[in-house]
C-alpha cells in the first residue's frame, strides 16, 4: 500500500485506549452463571493449535465428557464453536430440508426461535401450543404428532422463558412411531435436569457451557442419533452451511472413521474450560450433580414460599 | 424422570476423570498465534450477563476498536460469535441472494472455500484462476468482472495456504463500476498488511481474532459498507440463519438506532479478550503495528535467504 495511504490514518476512540473494567457480579439470571474457579483457571491457559495432537486428545476428553452428560453412546457427539443458539442451528439446518414440516411445541420463547429458523431455511412450521407456564401432556403431544406427521418435532426441555421444565417420557416413541425425529433444547436444563438421550429415544440434543456447567459461553454441544445420521445420509439438498455441516464437524471432532480434516480454528481455550467443567461433572457423578441442583432448587421455592411468592 | 432411569446411569469414561494438561508451545503455524500476556489475564475476568451495561460498554469499545483496525466509519461493525470461517458465512450469507453470481479469486484453499459455500446457498460461482504463488493484477482483476458481472466478488488478502499477499488498491472502484461489492478475507493479515476499508473502497471485510491480535480464537470481526448494507436491505429473501444475520447481529452490538434485542449470548470471556488485544493495538499504533510485523517479516526472509532458503 503507498505511503499515500498510511499517511491519512484515522485515529482510534478514546473509549479504546482505557483499561478493561469488569466488576464481580452474582449471576442467578437467565443468561451465564459464574464460572467454576478451576474453569476460570483453565482459561489462561497456553493455546495449542487446533490440529494439534495435543489439542485432539483434549477433543477426544470433551466427547467422552459429552456422551457421559448426555447419557448416550452416540457417535455424532461434539461441541459446535458458537453460542447455545448455533447448537440450535446445527441441529435444524441438517435434520431439516426444504419443504418438510417442523412440529414446535410452544412453550416460550426458544420455540419461535425455532419456528423463524425454519421458516428461513424453506420448511413448514405447524405448533402445539401449550398454556403459558405449562408443560405438554403426552396426550397433546401424541395427538399433535399423529395430526400432522412432522418430519422433526422440536421440544425445549428447560424453557428459560417461563420457568416450564418439560417431561419427555414417551415423546420419542411417539415420534419414531409417526416417522419424525424428536429434537431437545436442553440449554438451560442439562446438568440440572435428567437427560438420558438413548433411554429417552431423543434423535438430537443440543446444550450449551454456560449455565449448570459453568463454563464461559462460546460453545454448544451437540449429539445425533443413529436415527438422525440416518437422514442426514439421504438428504437431497446441502445443508446451507459449511460451519454447521453436523458431518463435517463430525470429521474434525474424530467422530467418523476418516483421517480429520480441517474444518475451522476450533475457540481452543473454550474447549479447554468445556474439558474442565466436564471433568468436573464426571467426578462429581451426574446423579449427585442432578441431586445437588434439585437440593439447590428446593431451597429457593421453600424461601419464595415463605416470604409469600408462589412459584409455578 | 423416574428413579429407575436415574440407576441405570452409564458411568464417564476414565479419560474425562485426570486434569487437563496443556503443552507450551512457540505457535508460528497458519493457526492460532500466541496470546499477548495481557489477554491471557483478561479471559479470566468475572463473567458478566450478555445484557449488563458493563458489558454493552465492552462491546461499544470493541466496536470502536474494530473500526480503528478496519480504518472506516462504517456502522455495521462488529464481531460475530465464531471463528474466521463464520466471519466468511456471515458475510456470503448476507450479500448473496439464491441464483446470484459470486466471482472467486482464486489464490487458494479460502477462494475454494467461498466456493463451497456459494454452491451451498444457491448461488453461482465464477473463478479467476491465479498462478500457485501469484497475486491477481489489476487487469486481470477487471478483465474477469467485466467479463462475468458478478453481484459478489471475492478476494482473500492473505492467502495462508500459499503465503500470497493480495494488493487490493482499485479493486473496489472496478467492483462498483460493473455493479458489484467487494468482499475481502482478511483474516491472516489484519495488523500486519494495511487495509484501509473506506479509503480502499471494501464492502465487506471479515477477520479473525487469533493471529496477529495475539486473541484466542472463537470470534470473527466484520464490517459492512453503507452499499452492502443497501444490498441487504433489498433482499428478496430471507437470510439462511438467524445467527448469522447481519441486521440481527447489528442490533445487537448496538449499530442501528433502535433498542437492542437479545440475539444470542455472546462469548463473554472472548469479547473481553478481543478488547484488550484492540487496546493494545490503539495504544502501540496501527501504523506502528504494521510496520513491526513487516520488520518481523523481512528479518525472517533475510535470515531464510541466508541459509538457502527463498520465499516467494
Amino acid at each position: 500500500m503507498s505511503s499515500n495511504h498510511s499517511s491519512s490514518t484515522m485515529p482510534p476512540a478514546t473509549r479504546i485506549l482505557g483499561p478493561l473494567k469488569v466488576p464481580s457480579k452474582l449471576l442467578m439470571g437467565p443468561g451465564p452463571s459464574n464460572m467454576r474457579e478451576s474453569v476460570r483457571i483453565v482459561l489462561g491457559a497456553p493455546l495449542l493449535g487446533h490440529m494439534h495432537t495435543e489439542f485432539i486428545n483434549i477433543m477426544d476428553d470433551v466427547k467422552a465428557g459429552l456422551q457421559y452428560l448426555f447419557q448416550t453412546n452416540n457417535e455424532l457427539t461434539f461441541a459446535v464453536s458458537g453460542s447455545g443458539h448455533a447448537g440450535m442451528e446445527c441441529a435444524v439446518m441438517n435434520l431439516l430440508e426444504p419443504g418438510e414440516t417442523v412440529l414446535v411445541v410452544q412453550t416460550g420463547i426458544w420455540g419461535q426461535r425455532v419456528a423463524d429458523l425454519v421458516d428461513r431455511l424453506g420448511g413448514r412450521v405447524q405448533t402445539l401450543n401449550v398454556e403459558a407456564g405449562q408443560a405438554a401432556t403426552l396426550e397433546m403431544f401424541s395427538k399433535a404428532v399423529e395430526d400432522c406427521k412432522p418430519a422433526v418435532v422440536f421440544v425445549c426441555q428447560g424453557e428459560s422463558s417461563t420457568g416450564v421444565a418439560q417431561p419427555l417420557e414417551g415423546f420419542g416413541d411417539v415420534c419414531h412411531k409417526n416417522g419424525a425425529l424428536l429434537l431437545v433444547d436442553s440449554v438451560a436444563s442439562i446438568g440440572c435436569v435428567p437427560l438420558q438421550m438413548d433411554a429417552l429415544n431423543i434423535d438430537c440434543v443440543y446444550a450449551a457451557t454456560q449455565k449448570v456447567l459453568g463454563a464461559p459461553p462460546g460453545l454448544a454441544m451437540v449429539s445425533f442419533s443413529e436415527r438422525a445420521v440416518q437422514k442426514m445420509r439421504t438428504r437431497k439438498t446441502r445443508v446451507p452451511s459449511f460451519y454447521f455441516d453436523a458431518f463435517e464437524l463430525a470429521n474434525y471432532w474424530g467422530c467418523s472413521n476418516e483421517p480429520r480434516r480441517y474444518h475451522h480454528t476450533a475457540p481452543i481455550s473454550l474447549v479447554y474450560a468445556l474439558r474442565e467443567a466436564l471433568s468436573e461433572i464426571a467426578n462429581e457423578g451426574l446423579e449427585q450433580c442432578l441431586l445437588r441442583h434439585r437440593q439447590c432448587a428446593d431451597f429457593l421455592y421453600s424461601k419464595l414460599e415463605e416470604i409469600g411468592l408462589k412459584p409455578y
